[in-house]
């Protein structure tokens, strides 16, 4: 049960401007699933990606690598069902050989298609089936179809997930519309399983890589279900240029921001529905680390708290077992940590005062406050004025049975 | 049901001159539990610690510390039931309480007591139901009650751990005897929750805390269930000095490596007892890494595949999704790991080969060993000659559920 997350109606999904999308069943891993979906740009979009960080990471990351280097993309195409990664060379070949289908079919050059793949690990592309649905694919698609994309890339996810905005720059309409996909082996270290987000507003083309770079790092990479980060980690930010404004050449203009500050707010939507719809999640977890003395401690004790089995099952059963956070706090890595200066929050509830329990607090106020389905948890280090936040679920019976169970 | 882990008999665990041993009943947490233990040593013992490197230690870790500082330690006090840890000042007066309490009973000075809490944390220690139970438990010392503290400081673990050996020394006969306990929050970063091993060996004392962290380092540091390190690890080794023989003054004298030999092994089979206990556990599984440029790049593989929720579920299913392990392997933080050169084994089954899957290798196959209790994940980098190897079990409903309950 996905947590305060439901799926999104097709109608509240603009179409951007210089996007098609087509969904066909292809049955890559099993019958009568939408599993192919291929995204079709007019010619002059600025695409950008950031990927895993993974060093098992899949085929298709690395074609998507050489073939941004050499720019001008047109199609996207998307498997579920089949990760092609631990697939070693003859993955490669396969994930090649899926571009060239796709090239030859839209009258491109192979290095104008990139390829993404998601399901099993280590198992051999299913080419022939690809190949095949991809013809259906191609004439199913239409500005229109985003919650189709998004239905098309689920795996594991019980909801799709996409969402879309609108803003107005230099007095134009701009539309920035996404999707996203996950809900186990979710720990991006450069961005989630799979992510993609379209504007038809006119950016430089040099700009889009930065820019698909903090958006990841403002939503993405703050988010972790499980802990293990994915060999396909992919999110993709294209801009069309359809917008009749003037072209954004910088981020800090005001135009710049506008756009930029819109898109992370769509991205962050996007990574949020990832962990509300974590595998077996009940509970949806702000953690957010304050008083640091770098950025990089604050996100260290953030994902030691977010990562913690114990502290995700003590969420789990609404048990204010508080010492727990207290336990990865001091586990966290931060070697000179004094932990009379830490204190701890959950929401308005002030947990633990200097390193020990707050003599002010009583169960009964933890009690409430873990019983939400929401719940942020606040650690204040007192070294700094650094700050940083993820966001995780909880840990819970459906996890093991869903991770047990999957592929069979 | 701990996996391939008996209750020791009370006479297979051999006493060790100069400890004697007493358990009692205080009602700390709950009535009629064993959750008093106290061990008394003879003078002239040599005693040294290792302690967790959680920056939130435990009030009876700090203590511990500075008592050993002092030297000529006659007493341990160990109760179950409150960790006495994130406790603050308060904390820190209550373990000191306690050693004043068993000092007074024992004519002893306070600094010669060593306290250990191991159970729920940030709540207060309840002193004077400890200071009520000290005198039963030291009526109760005997040297035959190894069996009696093994069970006084079990918590969620479900059997009592001990072991004992005897080797001969220059002809005489020396006997090594432990106990441990813990079952979840086990990643130890200098010791497990809780171990305890005694020799009657004569041991130069200055070797004593150079000989503590290599057994731990062998050991206890070389086993995790769930990766979250404890606030009260503590592993205590004596020597007694009681044995007929020369005292030993190297530990790369033919008698120090017999000696340390015979007490890593027991140590071992204690640190390993921790994880076939291991909250939930059905399967015991040994991850070995090989091939490695460094032991440290070995380890954090090792750790990496141990931690992770998507292997140790697969474990737990039976389920050869190998993929999950490389995935591991992927993320575990050797930024130049070059995944051709990867090899994966599942006992004497070859499944990977140079990073994609060994053409030979039959899921029959990898099903099989999946199914048996004891598993050995090996993997081999081809990076260079170094090897370490971690113990862990896998993650099953049990672990949600115990860990969902504690408390209630």
């Amino acid at each position: 049960m996905a947590v305060n997350l439901s799926a999104p109606s097709a109608d509240s999904l603009h179409p951007v401007a210089g996007v098609r999308i087509g969904v066909a069943e292809a049955g890559i891993r099993k019958a009568n699933r939408k599993d192919l979906t291929v995204f079709l740009l007019d010619a002059g979009a600025a695409v950008a990606g950031v990927f895993t960080s993974n060093r098992f990471c899949a085929a298709p990351v690395q074609v998507c690598r050489e073939h941004l280097a050499h720019g001008d993309i047109r199609a996207l195409v998307i498997n579920t069902g089949n990760a092609n990664a631990g697939t070693g060379e003859d993955g490669l070949v396969r994930a090649r050989a899926t571009c060239i289908a796709a090239a030859q079919q839209l009258d491109l050059a192979p290095e104008q298609v990139l390829p993404f793949s998601t399901g099993v690990i280590m198992e051999p592309l299913p080419l022939d089936r690809i190949q095949a649905g991809l013809p259906a694919a191609f004439a199913d698609a239409q500005p229109g179809h985003w919650l189709r994309a998004a239905e098309g890339i689920m795996t594991t996810d019980t909801l799709p997930k996409a969402f879309s905005r609108q803003v107005q720059v230099e007095g134009v309409t701009v539309t920035i519309t996404g999707i996203s996909k996950g809900a186990g082996m979710i720990r991006p270290n450069m961005a989630t399983m799979l992510g993609f987000l379209a504007t038809d507003a006119c950016v430089a083309a040099s700009l889009l890589p930065g820019l698909a770079f903090e958006l990841a790092e403002g939503s993405f990479n703050r988010v972790t279900v499980d802990g293990d980060t994915s060999t396909n980690d992919s999110f993709v930010v294209v801009a069309t240029n359809k917008a009749r404004h003037a072209p954004i050449t910088s981020l800090a203009s005001p135009s710049g921001r506008v756009l930029k500050e819109a898109m992370l707010e769509v991205a962050r939507l996007l990574a949020q529905a990832i962990v509300r719809d974590g595998e077996g999640a009940t509970k949806f977890i702000t953690v957010r680390v304050e008083g640091g003395a770098t950025v990089e401690e604050c996100r260290k004790v953030a994902y030691a708290i977010a990562h913690s089995p114990l502290v995700k099952t003590a969420f789990f059963a609404s048990d204010p077992n508080l010492g727990r956070i207290l336990a990865a706090v001091g586990y966290a890595g931060i070697t000179d940590l004094d932990p009379a200066g830490v204190d701890l929050y959950l929401d308005d509830v002030h947990v633990a005062l200097r390193g020990g329990r707050n003599p002010a607090y009583r169960e009964e106020d933890g009690q409430r406050v873990m019983k939400q389905p929401e719940i942020t948890v606040r650690v204040v280090l007192g070294r700094g004025s650094a700050v940083d936040q993820v966001w995780t679920c909880d840990f819970s019976h459906e996890y093991v049975t869903i991770n047990a169970d999957y592929r069979s």
